[in-house]
């Protein structure tokens, strides 16, 4: 843990996009203007459909979400996950979100900024906690992470996905939690570790 | 729980809205454009009051957010809420969230989408724990709400509110927290049960 | 705990900024329309910004986010803070916010109201959990904020923060958790207390 980098906007690559400033020019300029804030609408709620699909392993409105080149790096405690396409992506989180499974991963505190009309950033604050049952294993932390978005005809897509841990706890809980719901106990796939 | 409906957007009746798209028309067409994010607006401000209300048995504003005929179907794991009307849904948060009460309800990841302008619906994903000191019982959990609003009279109104359950877990807990604050504790009703 | 005020917004001092109507003016006032929106989204980025430096301890970032003069007044169930500068407030977060810290700030539900161009206010929901792993304490809980943001120079700055508790919940954690993880314990100020 001793030679983390800064998580600051500097390291993470992060730039000032386009001010929140309205054009002084005519109704072309205020078009643009209302697109650009259309824009950081639509990739707030592409993000949210993304968290809504992982933890009920919706794979296929999931699919859907990112780039067929999507570059992942997530560096947890334990664990790190580096994939560079939307197959290994998917696949993973279909094998990661099983019936024994219980996730919860919500994303806060967006801060996108419109690059061009095309090209977006954003950083997340993620509070997750996720359960693997068959393992008696309980990871909880938060992360912060840093995201690319491209528009690729008119929608837009998750291209590049970062994140690192301010904190993570792993606890081994003996008993199972006594859980008067689970949906992906019912929906997930059986589990294949 | 087997027989659980899969959670996705058809089975919760969650159509596309109009686009996240700036007209190509005129000062009338921008017009609705501007109104249209305004709306976006409105509706996640009204839901957040919603909770701001629920979680400090504000009884008084709570009644202002729902429409005089809101249906409500809850579905948690071990209890449902079907309600039908606007003064029955004010009546049982007041009775829930009592002084033996504390109530922490965050919703996150809005998905508004705007069907008319007067008609929009939205996808929430909760987080939430529930003490009911009296009973020595914690509820936590996550559920997606899916809701319809309609603006009436200028004011955006929750119409219908629905949610299931992604995991929710019961505990027994043995002893009181130690609470250094609660609000409930002083400003909630008595307990009726 | 029982004087404690009721926290609705006659209390917290809010008021109905301009609202979310769309003019019926032609291109100016559509461009201030505009204008309105881009500053509701600039002031959730920047209390969006302050959680993410205040849980990084990034002092440097935090400085550009405060008025000179920032007000604060925070009563926890066991603490409060009241501060008056800019200063007091970062030399505050940095000593809070040490190697011996695991700070999580999530706030939630934001209601901003614009008063003018250069005035405005918000409620917030916030959710938090903040170890001192030297004194093993665990405070979690939440509480509901309400600020004041001035527009100095074009850029939105915090001018006045307030927050009472909902709920809070002192723990003593015997043994330190087990943190696969920890930004602060390299990036944090040494322990002062």
């Amino acid at each position: 843990m001793s030679e983390r980098q800064v998580l600051n906007k500097k390291n993470m690559g992060i730039n000032s996009g386009l001010p929140l400033q309205a054009s002084e020019g005519g109704i072309d300029e205020l078009r643009r203007d209302i697109q650009r804030l259309m824009d950081i609408e639509a990739i707030k709620q592409l993000k949210h459909a993304y968290f809504r699909c992982v933890d009920t392993a919706n794979l296929e409105e999931l699919a859907t979400l990112f780039h067929d080149e999507v570059c992942v790096r997530f560096k947890g405690g334990g664990y790190e996950w580096n994939l560079d396409s939307k197959q290994e992506y998917v696949d993973n989180i279909g094998m990661a979100f099983s019936k024994e499974a219980i996730g919860q991963h919500n994303a806060h505190h967006p801060e996108i900024q419109i690059i061009s009309e095309t090209e977006a950033t954003g950083i997340w604050y993620l509070a997750d906690n996720m359960w693997i049952l068959n393992h008696n294993a309980l990871t909880t932390g938060t992360a912060l992470y840093w995201d690319r978005y491209l528009k690729v005809d008119g929608k837009w897509l998750i291209k590049d996905t970062n994140y690192e841990r301010i904190y993570e706890i792993n606890r081994s809980v003996d008993d199972r939690p006594h859980l008067s719901s689970h949906y992906l106990g019912v929906h997930g796939a059986d589990a294949s570790f």
